[in-house]
């Protein structure tokens, strides 16, 4: 069983995680990225700047907001302090990391406050409104689309509101499967208490051991079991906010999906990204935990080919049958994942090239349960699926090798950064009819934008409506990096609307796909945000410049 | 396999479908009342007064406000009939029905109005608004708590607004097993092009022969294979809806729960009543038409183990797993369900009562699946969990004979209303900790109110955290049945919240729950629905009197 419960430090100003963890590409990493023609690393290492080398702007909060903030949070939960500043400067999106690696904290908010309970969070909200202060609720602080940048918008100052010490696991219902969360506890600390439970929560994002409660509540975070366990929005049974025009409790009288008293206003509140409230508690439904996590590895002729496995999977063995995980690479990732699995990625690569599969697919499963006999009926169901697509089955080691490694990725990218790469992710989803198509859109895009460099991409969150697509770029940078950021998001969004997907899967909105809401929600939904907005939040002091495009835009 | 495409008649005005098919209730079942002591049938039929005798208001409509209407949608499809006003004055609540039946039609709506496109729905709210008009969405007609009551509200008349033209499949897409259909098409009849292409929408509800896709939607209604399909809500992917403002089309560029671009809008939608807008047409996620259908009957000691029984179902074998639809009766209503499935009703009676059981709980099982292997499998599972608590299984037609007749509960209350009965259903839904605390608390409050009379309840609609409760009442009519009925019914409303369950499950709320509304979503709840109300309808033509209390209320 994956340890779940680990907890490491929250992450470093200019990179993810603890930078003890930090790992150099396996042997072999580098050559293979030049051999796959693409990424150059620098000659030399070009290390974050010393953190008082970081250029901050000058705290802007007048004496009188300050004075009622403190009063508030008390004078130890208050900070203009440097370190705070700067790790509340946004999230952790190659801009973000790169802007401040290279020591620029224009973008540093003035203040950062540490509320202790959900009445100084109203408080707060009420002192940032008479003093027309921009406020941005933190979690974990890990939003790659701009989410907790501290953006000004028509105010003078804008401080970060950081939910760390509302950390609790309130209660855990037994009987019922549920627990009452603080929205700033990190998954892994909350999950340490449901498996005492014998329970889960299920929801384990990339983002997991840094992502709060909190954050995947109002980013609409789906978790790499999302097919098993659900995306964490299904599993909101009630929510407690805190607005400027009071708190707000919605939900709490029926199970997540067993009330028809009207609209489902849990859904006006989940993935409202700090613009509506600070959502500082939620009721969470759990499952039992499994006994068993089976892994499973499959290789299929070519992207094509899995494509249509999967869709056969979703729609033939349904939830609860169908493996909790299940990620199809295409060519390109195929290569990479298997190269990192060393020795048995080298074996299964050869034995597909044996069959003369010249860009197969990689395909990698796990199945959560709590007897063997269930686990070996949906193995059976699997593979009966997968046969029928001409898969072969490799060794399972190349798909335990995946899991071990699965909250590692972020810190990849920092040994990455180090050595002048650019790297990002974007994702989509879309309906099993135009997937290929939006695939092959999004991949054009950046390669096309990108130039020399590497792209790979990965179906995920099947069900039997559609699927996710998430790639993963790479350059080396160029002289503007941020600029040539720009220039293949610009361009991968675009292609992800022109071609009919989701400007996001799970990512959520943020700053950074702001500009083709419009396009995703059109006019009506714009109009219905703003209208729940200007009820909530009448002066827009929550979270400006996310979401919700400004008038006139 | 069930005939889920039959397409009987539409209701008539005084009852349900298609009066041919009532029956009168099995020999046995006068006496059976009778001996359970509480409901004596009246000594002679009271059968609803001629359609003529239906005392009408005038019709308030302006000559202007006519003639826009009528030049909307021509001459043929604005009425002022009689019979059509008869059949829009109400849903088919017993109050609804009773005041019909005893020839008070004073809720009539002034006209009926039937738009054939989604633009005439269009011009036909932007005349209602233009001419301070009222307007009511009708769909199958079905409400049970005065959804689709000819409200005037603050204007001087009021329409009912008809969507039978609007029942088209636009498409079906069998890759995506997604389909368009408009809002008026009644379930049978989507369902039936479903079919052909070897999918169904898994959505049947008791109301099915008769409501309509917008109804399922607007009332965010639950399927009696919930626990299957999920809820009709689950399983929208786009919606578009004309409102005064505009057209409005949500989702679409995902599949249903794939998207992260801010609050899920949909869910505004859903759920809504007709307060915002008029739902003209939706995409729905399908699934794969099972080839096999398999009942099960099993008899458990007492209520009580089946609640925990069914609550181990929900929580260890999962969705996928679990059968499809899964109804556990109370003593109650076991007897009355196997008095009915006669000659193996009373062979199970005889069976358990051997035991020495003397209340015991019915539970009856449809499992849905594609083959036989994964249905012994499903059929294991259930078995071991219901072994666990003691469970006897019975003969399958018991199962059977209640699956056959779920769509005939209406039909057999109009032979009820004929004899003088006062019959009616509430429904709530709680989590599986306090499950027991409201089945007794909504227990107590019926029979307290309802004095001598007969309650019956079932769980349904599993899920890991919860359940559903719905109950059935019967009394013979007192000289004043709406007060009777109403005197229940707040009692049972009353005591469902008092004891922490939802004012409903899957009825909606209408005006008959709206006094409750408040209490169940709080006053942030009722601040969102009106702000969003404001926005699309701000003159409020739509559907005044339902969901949202009035300002000051």
């Amino acid at each position: 069983m994956a340890d779940l419960t680990e907890l490491p430090r929250r992450s470093i100003w200019y990179g993810w995680g603890d930078p003890a963890h930090v790992k150099p590409l396996p042997t072999g990493g580098w050559p293979l990225l030049k051999f796959l023609g693409r990424v150059e690393p620098a000659a030399r290492d070009t290390p974050p700047v010393a953190l008082e080398d970081v250029r901050l702007p000058e705290v802007h909060l007048s004496d009188a907001a300050r004075a009622q903030l403190v009063a508030v949070v008390g004078d130890e939960h208050f900070s203009t302090a440097r370190l705070d500043r700067v790790e509340h400067t946004g999230g952790k999106s190659y801009p973000d990391l790169y802007r401040l690696r290279t020591g620029d904290g224009s973008r540093a908010p003035d203040a950062v406050v540490f509320p202790g309970t959900s009445q100084q969070v109203c408080d707060l909200l009420a002192a940032c409104v008479e003093h027309e202060v921009a406020v941005v609720p933190f979690g974990g602080g890990t939003s790659v689309v701009g989410g907790v940048d501290p953006v000004r918008g028509r105010f003078s100052a804008v401080i970060s509101l950081d939910l760390r010490r509302l950390d609790a696991v309130v209660s855990v219902d037994s009987l019922s499967q549920t627990a009452v969360v603080q929205a700033g506890a990190r998954g892994p600390a909350a999950e340490a208490v449901f498996q005492r439970h014998g329970l889960t929560l299920g929801h384990f994002p990339q983002s997991y051991q840094q992502a709060t409660i909190g954050g995947y509540l109002v980013t609409r975070s789906a978790g790499q079991a999302s097919s098993g366990y659900g995306r964490f929005e299904e599993n909101v049974v009630s929510v407690t906010m805190a607005t400027p025009t009071g708190e707000l409790v919605l939900g709490g009288r029926a199970p997540a999906n067993q009330s028809a008293a009207g609209p489902k206003l849990l859904d006006v509140v989940i993935g409202s990204e700090g613009l509506l409230g600070v959502v500082t508690e939620a009721t969470v439904q759990l499952a039992r935990r499994p006994q068993i996590e089976h892994r499973e590895t499959w290789a299929l002729r070519d992207t094509a080919t899995g494509f249509a496995a999967f869709r056969d999977l979703a729609q033939q063995l349904g939830h609860g049958i169908m493996p909790d995980v299940s990620r199809l690479s295409d060519h390109n990732e195929t290569t990479t994942v298997m190269a990192q699995a060393g020795l048995p990625g080298m074996a299964g690569m050869g034995l597909v090239r044996a069959r003369g599969w010249r860009e197969p697919a990689l395909a990698v499963f796990q199945i959560e349960d709590g007897d063997r006999a269930s686990l070996r009926f949906r193995r059976k169901k699997l593979a009966s699926v997968l046969k029928r697509h001409g898969a072969v089955k490799l060794t399972d080691s190349i798909a335990e090798h995946w899991m071990a490694g699965r909250f590692r990725g972020p810190y990849q990218r920092d040994h990455l950064m180090d050595r002048g790469v650019l790297v990002e992710t974007v994702e989509t989803a879309t309906t099993w009819d135009n997937l290929e198509h939006l695939y092959e859109s999004v991949q054009s895009a950046i390669v096309e934008t990108m130039g020399r460099g590497w792209v790979q991409c990965h179906v995920s969150h099947l069900d039997g409506g559609g699927a996710s697509l998430y790639y993963t770029f790479m350059a080396s940078a160029e002289s503007d990096p941020i600029a040539q950021w720009q220039r293949v998001k610009t361009a991968a969004g675009d292609a992800m609307i022109g071609a009919g997907g989701t400007i996001t899967h799970h990512h959520a909105v943020g700053t950074d796909h702001r500009p083709w809401i419009g396009e995703e929600i059109g006019d009506g939904g714009i109009r219905i945000l703003r209208a729940i907005k200007a009820e909530l939040d009448p002066t827009g002091v929550l979270n400006p410049g996310k979401l919700i495009p400004d008038e006139g835009a």
